[in-house]
């Protein structure tokens, strides 16, 4: 498989697919949902199970030129929705979950029951994103931007094997994934630097497979050469970074923000942990950033390995 | 004064001031602090005494067509430049101090000797800087990406006394601060956003004087208009903000970094705290960051109100 480097290759991959995948929306209450809806149904790569109130249909008509793949469940209790919404993941009735309107808190309290939710025991949620950047010339994973706060040792080696798994989704046979701080040096006063030895040492004793994995490294020095060299700095990242994972919430948040306003950067994102894809958009995502996370999901879902 | 909106403002506003600064530079043995140093004293508002080895002159022959604006000074350990180039502050002998290419801590030793430094007792020390961000309309100034991990309440403080007075020295009366955060959301879990309600309530008091303060806001919303309304949030920042204060120095960091790389920012920062304006940039920023930062140091110093 060639690799996946911007979303229009990404939306073309899925129509070589075939089957549409499953998806059960909870609450598709906004147009930004349902642009995603319909562009999804249109490139031919989902089919979707609406769960949330009965005056749906009336808001968006456009809708109903799909009932071919469409099938709506009225409650009108977003709690209750959200619950049914798991339901039918855990009985196989749909390959994917993805949030409309509701808050995420609502939701993710479904998804997180310990006996009837999504999450298996021991598992880590976490949030793992993908930006298209025009100045970059890849598509470029970073991760936690949204659940974990401060991530621990053990949640960091988590963030890297989702990343990896879902690089490789992508086609990336060889993700470069960087470890991302202020400078390339190593300090007790930044646990974080302390942590990323760690893997960094898991890393080159084959632990994460054939991927390559470096930090400390700044996000400039990570995705661009010329920055590396002037401070002498030798990375086998060499300045071609597919993956970024960032030391705590606040910095992966500020990434995503600031590079999505002032670079005109596309995204797309969802959480990793659950036993099937999840996309977790916030309220204020773009319709073709709900599109693309969707597209996303359908592309990392085990349906396709079936 | 008409608020100065971009780089090249700044330097027209400094052509208008008449006195050139008397700047010391310690170890200016690189082509990049070369070209700030010619550029400034072509633009006439700076003139220089250069502390550093004896071959400096033959390395970089194109100064000495500037002999009337360049004093010379050999001293062959950067250790004894660094003190001495801190004296001559001291004894009022020039009015800026730009590093050059000397280790940043060997510097910082000498301007933090209780003694014989620079940061008088009970200062603060942290580093301010400026983006000149092509997607946007106007300067945006941030803190701290440099010096400060974790800010205290109290650091927080004067890192906003900072930037205001930096706001009005750059002719911006009234400055719209943000203080970032993932969310708009106050959480215990996040120590950061108790100090800024904290901050908000001593700004809504008066006691900075006529200043807009707000947060916690995510960066997207402090900077486009959009954003908030999308989420229904009403802030008197308004997506305009001048300054961001950021939550940790991992997060200005990443700030830094991915916007001068992505969306092609030009960048100027200094030290806040000592006595004079101290310009330190990293070995790997472009000439033209090194004359905007010297720029910016001109701008800022006492001299102007003499």
């Amino acid at each position: 498989m060639k690799p996946i480097e911007n979303f229009s290759q990404l939306t073309d991959h899925l129509k070589t697919l075939g089957r549409r995948k499953r998806v059960v929306v909870v609450c598709a209450n906004d147009p930004n949902t349902e642009y995603a809806i319909i562009r999804a149904i249109e490139e031919g790569f989902a089919e979707f199970l609406l769960i949330g109130d009965s005056a749906f249909l009336q808001r968006y008509p456009a809708l109903q030129k799909y009932t071919e793949y469409i099938r709506i469940v009225h409650i009108e209790d977003p709690d209750e929705a959200a619950i049914e919404s798991v339901r039918v993941i855990r009985e196989n009735e749909a390959d994917i979950l993805m949030k409309g309107i509701i808050s995420t808190d609502n939701l993710l309290h479904a998804i997180l029951d310990k006996e009837r939710g999504l999450l298996p025991a021991g598992k880590v949620l976490t949030h793992l994103a993908v930006m298209q950047i025009p100045s970059y010339h890849k598509l470029l994973f970073f991760s936690d931007a949204a659940v974990i706060p401060r991530p621990t040792l053990q949640q960091r080696i988590e963030m890297i094997w989702y990343a990896i798994h879902t690089c490789r989704n992508f086609g990336i046979e060889r993700p470069r994934i960087s470890l991302i701080h202020c400078t390339e040096k190593v300090s007790a006063k930044f646990p974080h630097s302390l942590d990323y030895v760690n893997i960094v040492e898991l890393a080159e004793a084959g632990e994460f497979g054939d991927v390559i994995i470096d930090g400390p490294l700044d996000v400039r020095t990570s995705c661009e050469q010329a920055s590396g060299d002037i401070k002498g700095i030798v990375s086998p990242i060499n300045g071609q970074a597919d993956v970024l994972i960032f030391p705590n919430i606040e910095s992966a948040n500020t990434f995503y923000k600031s590079v999505s306003l002032f670079a005109q950067a596309e995204m797309a994102g969802m959480l990793q942990g659950p036993v099937c894809p999840v996309v977790l958009p916030s309220r204020s995502d773009s319709g073709l950033s709900k599109y693309n996370s969707l597209a996303m999901a359908c592309l990392t879902c085990k349906a396709n390995s079936k």
